[in-house]
């Protein structure tokens, strides 16, 4: 008799699939108010990964860490006329504090453009004070109907960048940089989720941007994942808040600006991106543990073989974990590891140590080898950049397959119901974005026919890319 | 003329002089919401630089990070009557979501103790599930009435760490296990600032909490500063929350708790334990800028001593930055970097460097000296620590200097308004710090007389340090 499976098979149901990784391997859970969420420390450890990864690359695009307030006053929002018209209906809002009705009611943080615009205009006096490049980790809350853990939660994390300039160039060459040089760069070199960068539609851009910029990654049911945006927000909310500055020739100026984020939904895609029946599979450069060497039988030799192991992989750099619980049976263990997408596996076993090996098992591919114990730890570092290289080989291929050229808006909409459609922009138009939604599926982005990111969503000659998203 | 100081000077008014580094300094503002506060970049790498110390230490103590929502449904809270008796004054509610009045009103959480055991409940079945130790980094919100940055807002940033253990003597000794080897190690040996360990007195004690251990710091007015707490919870929650597991015998027991948290308060007494006349001076260990190089003048060879002394301290791991802003006055620039507290400056110019050396100023006593070229970033790891033992060294002097030893309550209330006294905890009781209450001085801990942490506040021979408090 077949082994009842661990997770209902994605081919079954994927969303189900997913929901239930999510649990089994113990990354998340529903909070008690609607739409909240817990993050289990299996699942923090992934987002702490990425955190650091996407980080060190913000740093390095010249942006600072400072930390916003989370109540923002009701009266910041409404500054900005289609900041406020898009966020209005997703609002949570305090109206006591301290045991008492308050004056004017506070707004809990949807994002925080307003509240940062109004700082900005009292820090920026001079043209030498720009560029102002400012960054947040910070948890937002934006009401939410269909929550879906991780993809859509009412309450989730993220960082904002927020940023001014001097000069509409400026701000749309680094509302760019950053598409590129940290999302573009975590997405595809530490994930190892191939992602289409291009510019969103007048119908999907952030409410109060001149320009969307996105990431579009392809999940294993073919449905798109916005992974990351980037705005110019023009000078819309720097008139809405006066941040202007004196240049060069003394006239006052209004700054140009930007904002960009990425949220704790990278988890909920790198889950349905590369996880399989058997649950996730965490690409090496990011998961929190690479290597676990698991103690098969507490006899003999095994447990001074499995600590050396241990000791020769920590000191060569690799996040490691022994796993000797003994008294819970292998199979379960193997099972639990599988669940939690650990890249590689070194087993230490009494018969496998008695002819001098351990047995090296692949989380990607479930291939298993007999590996001479001297040569076991050394070996670690090319195998985890052997299964990097394969988890986006695949992805990529997975999406090439689900990719499909079309020459109507009617084929879209079909061709997307499995993958992306891709379509000349000029045969869709807004119009045509209306037809497509009576499908649920949306231009995910614009892009130049070789690939590479447009000037701006009317420039001549750009794709659509179309798709379902979650 | 006397130069006009950049601050009020600390013996003028000392909480002025303290609003006045934040400033300056460029730390931290207001924000729009009464009591909130904006962290600046200058500010938020101090609290960055704090983080990952005491995140360190916190895996090293075998927590593991995790993330619970925001929003509390508010009957959670009136599960455990001294915490919702405690916290209902300080609340801030959410009554609207999503455009609704809400059915049940929610809480900003103003810690998480309710919403953690209410996931305890369900994670924890059996012994071999404990003990469970989890942190979180989060914000959280208080009301408050009588802000003050960084030492009293009405969010703050903390984290707070919530562990589950099948006996009282191991909660015990892990409340104790966080107090000294995270937080005293993070406060003496990272920050220099010396901590007086205890137990606090039932009145005193967090709201649910059966004891509740401290670190109290002297600031340089003789005010104490409560900078990181643990606590004994017993099995208040864990009854009030029906978090139990099943013992080795197959018994149903509830579970022993604790919870321990800092916050961003610890900005604040950095400032106030080590700040001088001048400004900030930071710790080495801690400093996000441990040495900045200024370039004087761009001329001759100044430039290229600049950069390779730079490229020297940088590959020698120590945190360091080029100020070569020669558009900027040099006076003033040295002001700008004695204010943010940067311990080692390295001043780089165009007569020094013809004979072949630079001027090295150390922030903490202010001395300058000529060192040759090749030597001056060589010499920098020696000079830093004996930088960081010189501001311990003197915090320790100034506390020693302003602590007596005392024979009655009303002597104590005396002598504690410039500092700490010290009495028996026999001479006090609960009615003697009624009387201290009213010359606004607080019973800070008990402590054995030999510096040591008590068992219990019931402890016999206890003694009682007496401060007044930020």
């Amino acid at each position: 008799m077949a082994k009842a499976p661990v997770l209902t098979p994605r081919a079954v149901d994927f969303p189900r699939w997913y929901q239930d990784v999510i649990a089994r391997a113990e990354l998340a859970e529903n909070g008690p108010v609607r739409g909240t969420m817990v993050i289990r420390p299996n699942g923090y450890a992934i987002w702490e990964r990425m955190q650091a990864e996407i980080d060190a690359r913000i740093k390095q695009a010249g942006a600072q860490n400072a930390y916003f307030p989370l109540f923002i006053p009701e009266s910041y929002l409404r500054k900005e006329a289609e900041h406020v018209e898009g966020f209005s209906p997703e609002l949570a809002v305090v109206t006591i504090g301290g045991g008492k009705e308050l004056e004017e009611p506070i707004v809990v943080r949807p994002t925080s453009e307003t509240i940062i615009n109004s700082y900005f205009a009292k820090w920026i006096q001079s043209y030498r004070d720009l560029p102002l490049l400012i960054n947040q980790w910070a948890n937002v809350v934006r009401w939410e109907l269909r929550p879906r853990l991780f993809l859509r939660t009412t309450e989730f994390l993220w960082q904002e960048g927020h940023t001014a300039h001097a000069s509409e160039v400026d701000a749309h060459a680094y509302a760019r940089r950053i598409l590129t040089e940290v999302y573009r760069s975590v997405m595809v070199d530490v994930l190892a989720v191939p992602v289409e960068l291009g510019v969103k539609t007048a119908r999907e851009r952030f409410a109060g941007a001149t320009a969307s910029w996105t990431c579009e990654g392809m999940m294993g049911d073919g449905k798109a994942v916005q992974m990351g945006t980037s705005h110019e927000l023009g000078q819309n909310f720097a008139k809405a808040f006066g941040t202007t500055y004196s240049s060069e020739t003394g006239a006052q100026e209004h700054v140009w600006q930007t904002s960009w984020g990425v949220s704790t939904r990278l988890v909920g895609a790198l889950i349905m991106a590369h996880g399989d029946d058997n649950g996730l599979r965490l690409p090496p450069r990011l998961a929190p543990v690479q290597v676990v060497v698991v103690l098969i039988r507490d006899e003999a030799d095994t447990r001074s073989v499995a600590e050396r192991l241990l000791a020769e992989l920590k000191g060569a750099g690799h996040r490691t974990l022994l796993d000797d619980r003994v008294d819970v049976s292998f199979g379960r263990r193997a099972v639990e590891w599988e669940l939690r997408g650990v890249p590689l596996r070194l087993e230490v076993g009494p018969r496998d140590v008695a002819d001098g090996q351990v047995t090296v098992v692949r989380r990607d591919d479930g291939s298993k080898r007999q590996v001479a114990i001297a040569l076991a730890a050394a070996g670690a570092a090319a195998t985890l950049e052997e299964i990097q290289g394969a988890l986006l080989r695949q992805a990529q291929e997975f999406q090439d397959a689900h990719t499909v050229a079309v020459d109507s808006v009617d084929e879209a909409a079909e061709a997307a119901q499995s993958g992306f459609a891709v379509l000349p922009w000029s045969l869709v138009g807004p119009e045509g974005e209306d037809r497509l939604a009576a499908s649920a599926v949306t231009v995910r982005c614009l892009q130049r026919p070789d690939g590479s990111l447009a000037d701006s969503a009317t420039e001549a000659g750009l794709i659509a890319i179309c798709g379902r998203a979650y």
